[in-house]
């Protein structure tokens, strides 16, 4: 059952990951970003959606022959299955793109189910298939090789790390064009209000940038007379 | 005198390196992937042809005047203006793309010969302009020192290590968005027809994906009815 | 004060980044391009600047609370404030990019100020929205958390290291879609000319090889009839 | 209960890893090495055990302030303490040796239980008063920090990645000067058998190498008089 | 002029980095230990002094012919013979160790001088030599090529970093097995005393585990009657 | 033919790497350090001998099953008899330590051949066995896999890339506690004698330096009275 208010995913919708990134360093959260992964299309809305884990450890030749998967509880396929539509799929590659952490077809099954999005700090193979379904999908680089090659899939909604970030099920997950950051659940909902007054803010602040004005006294306010014009601002723009 | 036989070249350039992949994991292949390069536009038709080879090694800066390519015996233009038409020139830059395996002239010299493609897994100077010509090319990133900077040419057409996989003079490399593949020489025949094979297959897979079915018995098609159904949509597409 | 001619500017938005390392080269200098780093938007024009410096080290947690901001002597504030018109603003983030050396705001300020592009051997919050921007920025990808996560400003307009390239405040920065380089100031109009003057036989010798012709001879010209040819090819292009 | 037989374990005890992991090859296991590891002290003797685990992930710096070791039940305190006499203690730090996997009194404890041996793919603290124990360890290098700056204990005895090899609890572990091998447990016996048998031969090989002959013929013995002149020796040996 | 109290001296050459390490974690400090370096020599006693920097830039071939030594106002040379008896002389060299920081004769002016001893995040050469020296040395490993191969000194004795930690010149520095640690200056003292404490209660503990003492309810010492024991056991030794 | 006079061979003997890097960094060449190699055993004399090359690919696993050895003419093994006395056996893995570049029965049988040393850019196996034979031997880190695993041994003595240095056959290779350098065969005279006179002032330094001497002056001597003093020491000494 998700936890995850559609008001707070509707807020994460509108803010960035590089917003989300200071409220949480506020709050002594530094290593929540998922490092080193991209969106395979940078032109996607920001994906939401809470964390549901696949955990991969490295392949023993023995126990990967492409017969696995006839076993359909194979945990890569049951993982696929289980994922409940609105999250996210994360999945711990040990940040290893030598092999493919999924294909079209798996994502293609996340994206008919309501998967809101998936993430690996491995690769996807068919990439550029990937690239143009419509849910959202980070990677570190394409990569064509199966996963067997590198990947066994061992547990299904356990904590992880990816990309040297710690991801525990029903974090809330949020990713745009500058990567991706895990949100620790009990924090989703003050985050999202937090990020959302600071985006308001930031739009301000760029607009004065844009018309002229120096950072110092605005960025951050310390001008009390940008105070006044920013709350002025917001009421013109009924933010 | 090429191997290669032209229905091999053509069925190869209808399926993807992922599936090229997982016929070769089949036999025990599980390092052909040239590992880190991605197309220089990855929008290019699949690239498909035999290895010719250029070996670098670190540059000495005594043996690396700018001079040296006054001779027309150097091997980095001797192995430009040998390799075959319809070859795929690879190049072993020993994953070392601080500077240029080559540039936008020999790249253009090589497709006015008829070359079927480039691959370095190093990284090629005016990128942009080599990104623009018919012929594709892939890379690790783009790089515009000279090679002479960290690249002495010094073999032509001998086995190399590119992106940590082998390959022979006469291997069959096929590229994609995925990236690059090397097919043992002796392969490639019955791995173009079984990836053709099993690109039909995911075809039909993909289809009933996207139609709503789960993964679970379809893929791969441990339920009997998908087999049966199967055999009928290929019969409905001529495939 | 700038000491970088405008016709020297000039000249150096004409040619590539490739072309200046292949100059830079025949002068025993082989680590001038900042390694590693892409334009945000490929398709900027050629970005050209006097070298103003910013250092970052890294950050002591204590030292780097959000409030710091609100210090308008703080370096990285006072940096871009300060940064002249026409120069490019040069980041020394020690080769990190898990957090931002800056982000829009900053880097649209800078634009404002009419400063001709920024690098950095990290990486920039709201990518997308800088690669909007018309100022050219180049940086190794998108990093989302605040630079307070890992970097701590600490000096304006010094002797860095970016991208394990020197760079000396007053050093002209050239960028273009494979990078960026670093010319000694001393050097800068010489270089340029002789840039120029490389690029002209450039040309000439691309247009040789899309008709047909070997590299052999042509590229470089130890053929005497391609000097010849080259003469009249430049006497009727006007170059 | 452990499954490994005492003879078993006193075979492997006489064998290097590289012989184990040659025999591993001819099985078709070519990534059971924990890649780099070093022993702490390379004068102890062979380390051989079942592997009981440990799974780190990244930290959460709110999860993990000085006070969680208050908890009895924390996985790693909980792991140490349940760990098996005679087993070897694997622990999966993810490569990252930034912050301590354990340290002195923690692998002391390990000690006065009976256990084997300990291996971490990070690094310990005070490795050079564990360097003095009885007990052999493995890590990539020394590291201060206390393990709650980077990892937090999540898992105990589930498979794992260690050094880009898969451990399962019960894997057969054996470590010595070059490093550190996982045996599948199933395969432990007939490793063991064969370790022993190809180590007489090379002992054999070993001692006519000093003696001056050739390799060729020799190692492998496809010269039939070394077939004989080796069952001689072995009988003369007592081997 | 130091400011570090003799007696803090005293104490700190009592402690371990490791010990300390976790003082600092307390305070929310987790990046004070300089990555990757590793003594010289292991069995030197506890380096501790206050940091007296260096900084390299990448060098620049031009400006780093062998005749800049003659140059006594060389930073590199005028740094070594400027540094404070009883400073650690600490050296950001990039991380960096493919051309030295520095040798023998330097590292041995310095030991002359009456300096604590030196870091480096990258090789020292003449490295047997130097630790052969009385004073203790870091690195990251031994590089023959002499440091104007790939480092140009730039400054002394400002704000830099070494092995991702910032090191500010004042700074206590203190080294053992484990490697080095920096306690930000203000902090010395309380740090000090922490660890003494810290390190009689370790004693005690690890006399307790060798005796056969689970570490649940003693490490830490959540059991009442550990902390009784302790007292006496403090009494007892006088500690 | 060994070209290497013996008496250059002696003079080199007797100097260090580090003192044959700056001669050979005087004349231009600031790449013949063999990176990230380390003895196996510090203590054996300096290494010195003409290079024999054996260079390998990555391996193929069809390729690579362990009957491979039985071809008396596999490169590995025809490499290791075909070395000649006095050269020194330098393996191009690439810097792939990942799997063993040899082990210790062929190792042996170079030294019987009285062969003068080993370097790879990867591991040996049976390491500490290696360490105790007398012939010096240079790696980067153990590696028990059987080198089948990783690398296909495919050429001998070709021009190769080693640690990023390139190595020419008949090159000359110094090899001691700090590491491996690659002399060009042409200067090997030369930088012998340089190098033997730089040591003399380097031993004459070092003694002033211990007497409390400043560098100032000394090192280089630009104080007119230290010429005077060495010219004076050199004659009491002999040297």
């Amino acid at each position: 059952m998700s936890k995850l208010k559609p008001q707070t995913r509707d807020k994460l919708k509108t803010v960035s990951t590089a917003t989300i990134c200071t409220a949480l360093y506020k709050r002594g959260l530094r290593n929540q970003m998922i490092q080193d992964v991209v969106p395979l299309d940078a032109k996607k809305p920001t994906m939401v959606g809470e964390a549901f884990t696949l955990r991969y450890i490295p392949a023993r030749e023995d126990l990967n022959p492409i017969t696995v998967f006839n076993d359909r509880g194979h945990p890569q396929r049951k993982g696929i299955e289980d994922c409940p539509p609105g999250a996210v799929f994360v999945i711990d590659s040990r940040r290893d793109p030598r092999a493919a952490s999924a294909g079209n077809i798996l994502v293609t099954r996340l994206q008919v189910r309501g998967v809101a999005g998936i993430v690996t700090d491995g690769g996807f193979r068919d990439a550029a298939e990937i690239a143009r379904l419509d849910m959202p999908s980070f990677h570190v680089r394409p990569s064509a090789p199966t996963n067997l090659t590198r990947h066994q899939a061992i547990d299904v909604n356990v904590p992880i790390g990816c990309g040297d970030a710690p991801v525990f099920p029903g974090d809330v997950i949020v990713g745009d064009s500058d990567g991706v950051v895990v949100i620790p659940a009990h924090l989703a909902d003050e985050i999202a209000d937090e990020a959302v007054e600071m985006t308001t803010f930031e739009d301000f602040v760029a607009e004065k940038v844009f018309e002229g004005r120096s950072i110092l006294g605005l960025y951050p306010p310390t001008d009390e007379n940008y105070r006044t014009d920013f709350a002025l601002w917001r009421k013109a723009k009924g933010r």
